[in-house]
């Protein structure tokens, strides 16, 4: 915890200065755009940009990762909200920070409980499907503002004002840092300058209002932004505690999977190492602290950590100068900010997002795993289809089952003896000598709950096929642990081998495995021996018969 | 489909009538109770026992599976509907059709696309603290009907009818098998008859009403029974589609674990091979036919069948006899039914759950497995404090997440060359030796999105050991698949280490995975090469230094 601070190097202070300044000159518009995403007022986007940061900067283990309002857990901050408050309503905004906190408690009981590990959880192309379907809906939520009616209605004026800031951003985003550096901007500056576009566009769209007569014609502006600092809320609806538990527990696996997607890609880039779990407790100290100050959800996210280390953030100071820069901002008068025109906003969401829309991993899985590519369409069509919600869940329930289907598909190999070695090996890959009498199998996976029935499935197969086998020997050199389900399959098993007059015979047996079966009454019941090695097994088992002819 | 009837042998008529009278004897009062756990009329009960059973012998796979209403599956029904419509209101009734539509769809759809693997989605210790914590919800929900009156309160002459039932039926459950063993009765004759004690039970509880003024005394009754077959149901409810999607998904899920695991104990004693698509698709017609038939969700389950088991069933036909006989008892005149009373049918709830109420699994858990046993605990306490549906995702997610810790812990292993030989062996276990510019890691484990970070971690941990390697061999000899998300991490690991100045080399990769990963980019930004065996590799890349010391 502020290790950083500890080691804090003079010369860090330009770089976390420098993107402390943009971050902040971005937050403004994109704060206020996504607390509209979320169904809020639009202080509500500067009231999350402020103190949560400064929480992660505390607890984080991201030197870069920039925590704030975020498009997509906008969006399910609205799916969860919307049935239950009108948009904008007081009501709403006691919902959003009740969601904060719920999420933020899940997050921090998550990184006490070192779950930090279910971050490995969703496949990176189930990720992109999900963030593709958001944005697509993003964009169709925003088409209405943008265009200044409902659709398929068009308010002229707005719509015009809309269109021209969504060029002016377009060719901001494509070609403007290519201009700058034929002025002689050095590539960094002129990226730099090309990512505050949006906050040009806003303020010129303020001009306009200010100077023209687009107010009276219609055009629809943010209203007045209260100045001053937020005061700490603490406001809850006990009502609806319940309806909100599971969209918040869904919002704070996507913060989580979101922060961590995004934080990774750069840390890469600096080889700087993430903890799992303090970026577990980073990112719920910021809903909590957004929850308290009227915030909604918050998140760290690859668009805007990747604006703070261009920018040259070096340490979480660069968060804590955001932070206290718009926390100035709000003390200083904020008058200018309610002549704000909404199809501007709508324009800066819809570049943002469209910036989010990335296709190279489904070109990738299409030509690499069309299983993956199909992963990736179920869960953006989840997403399209069902809500962005559902789309979680989709997501979930397909990485689940990809994951159970792999855990349920054990290999096993059945052994043969190596001539005149001590060497067993798979009969399948080399020519090794087998008795009739007796089948040896061996294991390869960890034995439990998720491929107990596969392991029995095809023990009862090769029994089957082997049915003059009258002694099974289990090789058990690759198994390191067996649960409590495994350890009730095979004392099952040991009773229907013996109903069958077939002995059951373990070797290879590891230390801890061993340790663990010596507290279970499988070891009492079991219809034969526990053998060190497998040739000893093989040799002891080796009745009478010492024909070796190979089967198959 | 219908392959027994095919092989149908005469001897096995005997079998399949008896246990399909006993069966048809114990439903009566069990399916008329379960409805009314469920929060549905008592004839609902037995429509949901005469068509399922019919349909699941055409497609399900168990010769002696008997489907209907069951305790747990009523109790989650409870929970669908009970916000959404008053208990035993026509809405009720359609809403719970509608309910066992949905679980059939989806357990048909899941039949379909051939995800019977799911079955082994739940650990026996989830799925006993499930069942437990579900059986001490349905015993507290009957206390009230069982006494009369709602507590602390009670009805006098209801709560000593109840208690008299529940005198009865305890007794007969744990004495009157071996009481009648002493009368001569064989002891599959005895069992049987004491299973039989809930229908005799209930006849002298009408018996009792009909001759005493216990109604008059306030004493409930289950009401008229409507005479005749159930009509086909087409009734559905548009508003309430959407809440009961969740529901219907969990329950669908549950259906199938519950059939799956009583099935399969029962097959195990017959040596017979469960088919788990087939369940799925049998259990799905059964619950589209209740849906069509006036009934709700239904399941296989372990008591019933048992039963079903122990009175001799040797095919499916013992549960169409079943269906008959039910259907037969509703032509006739039904006007006895109807003065049953309720605390009597409570008892037999009572007396029925309690028989699933075993705790042996959390002994052999807590005995042998810790982890096992708090899954257990978090599970029953889940549905205790949360819901029977909150439960049922306590567990998923327990699931979930030791499936995910699991696959995030994959084995790797630094290996040495034994020296003068083209052997190479973990160098904790053999001493082995190594060069201090050559890396040897062999991964024993497929490379997935689940253990891609874990991989990358120990990777990093690795090269941070052995501070003075240059060239990075992976030994992909027990890799047999490579996801998106994980050709995605070995594209950036290659980057990495270009910027580093560290060669990545492959050894022993598979034809499959080789075949694969032609489809990719990687082989061609390969920093480095790819070699048939790890021998090659580590004489190619054994450059100056010819020194053997073994590193640890």
């Amino acid at each position: 915890m502020l290790h950083w601070l500890k080691h804090y190097r003079s010369h860090q202070l330009p770089g976390d200065l420098s993107a402390g300044l943009v971050v902040a000159m971005m937050m403004i518009p994109q704060g206020m755009a996504y607390a509209l995403v979320a169904g809020l007022p639009p202080v509500a986007g500067i009231y999350a940009s402020i103190a949560p940061p400064m929480l992660y900067a505390l607890f984080g283990s991201s030197s870069t990762q920039s925590v704030g309002p975020m498009a997509i857990v906008s969006l399910m901050t609205a799916a969860a909200i919307g049935p239950l408050a009108a948009p904008g309503s007081a009501l709403a905004g006691v919902l959003a920070g009740q969601l904060a906190l719920i999420a933020g408690v899940v997050l921090l009981l998550c990184g006490l409980l070192r779950m930090g590990f279910l971050a490995n959880f969703f496949s990176r192309p189930v990720m992109s499907g999900f963030t593709v379907g958001s944005v697509i809906v993003i964009v169709f939520g925003q088409l209405h503002t943008l265009l200044g009616a409902p659709l398929p209605h068009v308010h002229l004026p707005s719509a015009g004002l809309g269109a021209g800031a969504l060029a002016l951003l377009v060719g901001a985003r494509w070609y403007l840092a290519a201009l700058l550096r034929r002025f002689g901007l050095t590539t960094v500056a002129a990226n730099i300058v090309a990512k505050l576009a949006p906050m040009f566009v806003v303020l010129g769209g303020i001009g306009l209002m200010a100077c023209t007569s687009l107010a009276a014609m219609g055009v629809q502006t943010t209203g007045a932004v209260p100045a001053g600092l937020p005061h700490l809320n603490l406001a809850a609806s006990s009502t609806h505690w319940r309806p909100l538990l599971q969209p918040g527990l869904l919002i704070a696996f996507v913060v989580f999977l979101m922060s961590m997607s995004g934080a990774q890609a750069l840390a890469l880039k600096r080889n700087e190492k993430l903890v799992s779990n303090h970026e577990l407790i980073g990112l719920g100290a910021a809903n909590v602290a957004s929850a308290l100050s009227g915030g909604f959800p918050v998140s760290g996210g690859l668009s805007r950590s990747a604006v703070n280390f261009a920018a040259g953030a070096n340490t979480p100071l660069a968060s804590l100068i955001t932070a206290a820069l718009l926390a100035v901002a709000l003390l200083a008068p904020t008058g200018w900010l309610a002549l704000l025109p909404l199809p501007v906003l709508a324009a800066t969401i819809i570049v943002a997002v469209l910036g989010m829309l990335e296709l190279d991993i489904l070109r990738t899985a299409w030509q690499y795993d069309r299983g993956d590519a199909l992963a990736w369409a179920a869960t953006c069509g989840g997403v399209l289809a069902l809500g962005v919600e559902a789309g979680v869940i989709v997501g979930v329930a397909l990485s689940m089952g990809t994951l159970i289907w792999r855990a349920s598909r054990p290999h096993i190999a059945v052994l043969g003896r190596i001539a005149g070695t001590e060497h067993f090996r798979n009969i399948e890959r080399y020519p090794a000598e087998t008795q009739p009498e007796l089948l040896v199998l061996r294991i390869d996976a960890n034995l439990f709950f998720g491929n107990v029935e596969a392991v029995n499935a095809r023990i009862e197969c090769e029994l089957a096929l082997h049915s003059s086998a009258r002694q099974l020997l289990l090789v058990m050199s690759a198994v390191s642990s067996i649960d409590t389900t495994a350890l009730l399959a095979l004392t099952e098993l040991n009773q229907s081998l013996q109903r069958r007059g077939i002995g059951l015979h373990l070797a290879e047996v590891k230390g801890p495995v061993m340790d663990r079966l010596r507290h279970s009454s499988l070891l009492d019941k079991l219809n034969g021996k526990i053998y060190l090695s497998t040739a000893q097994a093989y040799d002891a088992l080796h009745q009478a018969c010492t024909s070796a002819i190979p089967e198959k």
